[in-house]
């Protein structure tokens, strides 16, 4: 459904740059526009402490209508007080300016160090600069300058029809570290030429953010700076797509498709990261507390380390589930990894399938079921191993 | 208040032996007696998934009395059925066979692996060897064999006076990883001479392990097996101590001195940690919230990599608090790292006071304090770094 190729999206043009603001001298600057204004969905970090590019930008896109999206890496302006808000309102308006269109149709999105303030002179000289040489062609090239500790760019892109009229959605995504629900250093930036109407638009993006976005987490941590937009510029052409229609179970499925390529993208990603493992729960009470025990398990350390020594230790999981808040009994949960069962009614199945699922543990990719057996309710959550890189990676951050 | 001498508890006596549990062929089982049936009260995990050592004994503290403690380490009877529980009011029998005293005054603990079914012919053997052994000066022998991964033996003692009568508390515990508020793989056993009445006592524990074991955390893990016994077996001689008496508070005072003492002692044996931190929270609307904002400072990876790193990445804290749950306004926040402030009004205070603050960091302990200019909430949690160590021996535990 979805890949990684990157699909031309009509309408839409990607400049990046080097402005200085990362030490390495790497790009650090993006500027995503659309060549009509775009109907616009965001979902926004709900960390107390939001960040002045998050301040400033959530009220716009609930407004409905975006037209350029300007993006720094190597600095969040995070925590910069007064003069972080000015500088986020001066990206806008310097990008506005260099565009001729309206200020509020601006999104601005920073990650990076915290505390720091933005080397505005350095925006300001960079950001007509990337007004001027936009392109279709350079999406790979933005999805690079928003990476901060990124090892690899993150793209991924659908093909859909509505009616006789093809229509592609393309993502980019930038975080690798501080990955958490309720999200992290994580944008996302999700375009479509598809023509969708606006309270549609935004449902589609919420619910697929849940899925997706809200369920993965490398280290428990949830940034000042995460931002996923979603525009929607119509160029394709097609017929309104609108809400309960089967065009729109076909856009839902494809953005959805987009958004947990994405996600997961992020956890192979995670810092210092290893393996990347599916933490399946079924037989909760309810959705809710299945969601729970998920991310208990998905968040413990002690689970990521077993995972990252390839160490079958079901105790734990059965730990973190137990402690998650969700209802446990524990004389009826199994546990599977793969198809392996190395739990059954509570109680470890044996030295052999514990081998075989050691084995299971050995692959890059991998599934842990957890089955509560009190009731219909599911979740799935995507982690990655907690790793001696992660730690010194972490450790020397600024230094 | 509290020290780390072994004081002399009356009527109190101790063994341990190496019962083969551990491969390592260590201590492995210990056995606390009180001459006469003690006062008692327990706190226990809260964990769903309780091992049987907790559901057997966690009933048996309520009825008031106990008059010896089992404990082995090396193997957690968690997550073992049925069986797991036969074999726990096994032990509890052997005990109370070899010791001549009714089944249900004994206390079963264990700790170690998960799901792995308690060896009990050599748990039998040695049970009857522990009773004919105890003596009066082996706590610190017995505070050995209760280890697991600690690196040392964690006892704390203090002497307190009830009218003219002197008295004693001596703790001992075990925890070094899976250590998080509402308790973790922590063992702890407190005992005193003192003749205290039963619902005193009760409160007492319960209050102090508020503000001692429940506020530290090592990894965010909370175990099956936690258990914290407090007895009294009133062989001091003095006049009972009662709620509200003068003699009450001080017994109080010296009681929470042990606790604390203890628990740090945990901090500071985290598993691969380097350093102890106390996480200050104040100015939060009400106590809970800032107990929420704490915890979550102190449970948060990315701080504690930062403190291994010793990096005063206030950005993370700040961030941390923001997620917490607790109401923060960050133009309002203020970080202090020992006595300097590196965050006013939620903004840098400037590279100067930065670089004092690292100073700060490269010592083995200190504080950080977080006001939230809210109102007059505050609380205190403990919390150790995140280490390559951690990670090596949580990777490779089991193998």
């Amino acid at each position: 459904m979805s890949n990684r190729e990157i699909v031309k999206v009509r309408g839409f043009k990607f400049a990046s740059r080097s402005a200085g603001i990362k030490k390495s001298g790497k790009p650090d600057m993006a500027l995503i526009y659309s060549e009509v204004p775009a109907r616009c969905a965001g979902v926004f970090t709900r960390n107390k402490v939001a960040a002045a590019p998050v301040v400033v930008t959530s009220p716009r896109i609930k407004q409905g209508l975006c037209q350029a999206i300007i993006v720094n890496s190597g600095n969040a302006n995070a925590c910069t007080g007064e003069q972080g808000l000015k500088d986020a309102l001066r990206c806008g308006e310097a990008t506005a300016a260099a565009l001729a269109i309206p200020e509020e149709q601006v999104a601005i999105s920073s990650t990076g160090v915290i505390g720091a303030p933005l080397p505005m002179e350095k925006l300001e000289r960079h950001i007509p600069l990337l007004a001027g040489q936009l392109e279709a062609g350079q999406a790979a090239a933005a999805a690079e300058a928003i990476m901060t500790t990124d090892a690899f760019a993150k793209i991924s892109s659908a093909i859909g029809r509505a009616g006789d009229t093809e229509y592609t959605i393309l993502g980019i995504a930038k975080g690798a570290g501080m990955i958490h629900p309720d999200m992290a250093t994580m944008l996302a930036f999700i375009l479509t030429d598809a023509d969708v109407e606006s309270g549609f638009l935004d449902t589609a993006l919420r619910q697929g953010v849940d899925c997706s976005f809200n369920s993965i987490t490398v280290d428990g941590d949830t940034s000042t700076n995460d931002m996923v937009l979603l525009l929607a510029n119509g160029q394709a052409g097609n017929s309104e797509i609108r809400a309960g229609s089967p065009e729109a179970d076909a856009f839902t499925e494809r953005l959805n498709g987009v958004l947990l390529d994405l996600a997961k993208m992020i956890v192979r990603d995670g810092e210092g990261a290893t393996k990347v493992a599916e933490i399946r729960v079924r037989g909760a009470r309810d959705d809710a507390e299945a969601r729970l025990a998920a991310r208990a398990i998905a968040t413990s350390s002690l689970v990521k380390t077993a995972f990252f020594g390839e160490d079958a230790n079901w105790g734990r999981i059965i730990a973190a589930a137990g402690y998650s808040g969700a209802e446990v009994d524990a004389g009826r949960v199994e546990i599977l990894f793969g198809e392996i069962p190395v739990v059954r009614n509570g109680v470890g199945t044996g030295k052999d399938l514990e081998e075989q699922a050691t084995a299971v543990l050995k692959n890059r990719d991998f599934t842990v079921t957890v089955d509560l057996h009190l009731g219909a309710g599911e979740a799935t959550y995507y982690t990655s191993d907690l790793t001696c890189d992660y730690v010194k990676i972490n450790a020397d951050y600024r230094t």
